[in-house]
């Protein structure tokens, strides 16, 4: 209980640092920037970073711990892979209107499209979160997709979103400090004006939002509990991929715990909070 | 031996792009800007790039996965212990000297210091890894400390460095972002010169190269064999340490991984290739 008490704090702290960043990100495009629109000029280029922020860095924050959430752990398999999958969806549809609106920005400015450091990675992290989510949902949300595979493909499933979300965390890096210097002039953004110090700290916010999710989903002991009690397991190969596709470990999703995930899986089953065994 | 001929190709792939990373931004240095120098001009500050990257990411990334290396596993435990501190100790000096030659370029040159996000981040993760580094050597590398709290500080340990280094990747495509922006005229960075391309290059390299180090260290299977069998394990508490420290696995440090690690070290002590039994 203890330990669910650290991990309901560090969430709450995430959440609230998330919530923070995206408003800090809407002050920063009202107070000193053109506001919100959608014609063409700078109103409609400022949904590029609100959007991204939003989407790409908190909301596919949240996808990633989503298992993790102890209240959830009464929920069906098939209901929280919907809700992982449906959030990750929601990421990417905002980060793709927020690449549109930095596309259209460009066409009727006449500035080049794809040719900063933050474009060419900001590309290829939204290509990579794509080819994530539809292999994602064809391995582990179809109920076609073989068991083998689906073992198989779950340390690559779980490396690549947790690099997928670092890099869009340091793409935003990249994307303020651009926004920076392009945008302010008189004063420039070597003598801090208020407007910088306050989007730098936005930066700092979504550093150690990322930080967080990352620690939150990197705890053995904050999984949540397999499908499947000691008892059950080797006899249940064909559901394997309950207890793989749960597992946030960095890299350790094809790894057994031993005694300590049995124990937690029989202290669940006596509290009767299972619903899906 | 499949298994590991997939490491040690990675490994060499990783080397390679780590080896193409600092070529590149020596290209860059010597080719389109000043070369180096220390005379509080440009060539002054271009010691600044060169040796972030070669310290605080290709040497930080090798001390990241040199535990992991099959050919130091017959090394003993203080000695690898001692390399890891070592070129964490050799990536931070690089550091050090590389942000001494960016203040005395600014000095110089009338430029504001630790105006921009860049240089916040950039400041946060060297004091992070100062930290990391000296509470590694006292915890880990000096006698004195006691197993438990080995124990208790390796999970934290494991993360920070990787954390570390994750942001210190995105740093340098900050600062590669910046430095384009002010430095390409005419044309300018959104005309994408040759340098503009190369440069951009650079960045790419840099983020290959964090991913297939991550990816290195987070495979489990991958791991430095134990310390001791599973007859000994258990009786030999205080040198718990011992199988902790080796651990690279993201947030798995104080899990053991049962009959997996017990047959490894097993088959290694068969092999004879243990020294540090």
């Amino acid at each position: 209980m203890e330990n669910y008490r650290k991990f309901l704090l560090l969430l709450a702290l995430s959440v609230l640092i998330g919530f923070v960043s995206v408003l800090f990100v809407l002050v920063w495009v009202f107070k000193w920037r053109e506001g919100l629109g959608w014609d063409g000029g700078a109103a409609e280029f400022n949904w590029h970073p609100v959007l991204a922020v939003t989407g790409f860095i908190f909301i596919q924050g949240i996808a990633i711990v989503v298992y993790r959430l102890p209240w959830t752990w009464r929920c069906s398999k098939p209901m929280m892979k919907s809700i992982h999958a449906g959030l990750n969806a929601l990421a990417f549809t905002l980060m793709v209107i927020s690449a549109v609106a930095v596309f259209d920005f460009h066409n009727a400015k006449n500035i080049p499209d794809m040719y900063s450091l933050h474009s060419w990675i900001g590309l290829l992290v939204v290509i990579l979160h794509s080819i994530q989510l539809l292999l994602g949902v064809c391995i582990y949300l179809l109920p076609s997709a073989p068991a083998f595979i689906r073992t198989a493909a779950m340390p690559l499933h779980v490396y690549s979103g947790i690099f997928i979300f670092g890099a869009a965390v340091a793409t935003a890096l990249m994307g303020i400090t651009e926004k920076l210097i392009f945008s302010l002039k008189d004063p420039p953004y070597k003598n801090s004006p208020p407007e910088a110090v306050f989007v730098n700290m936005l930066g700092l916010f979504i550093v150690v939002y990322g930080a967080l999710i990352l620690w939150m989903v990197t705890r053995p002991q904050w999984k949540r509990p397999g499908e499947q009690t000691s008892a059950t397991r080797e006899s249940a190969a064909n559901e394997e991929d309950s207890t793989m596709a749960e597992n946030g470990a960095f890299g350790n999703a094809n790894v057994e715990h031993g005694g300590d995930t049995r124990k937690r899986n029989l202290k669940v089953d006596e509290m009767g909070q299972r619903s899906t065994m």
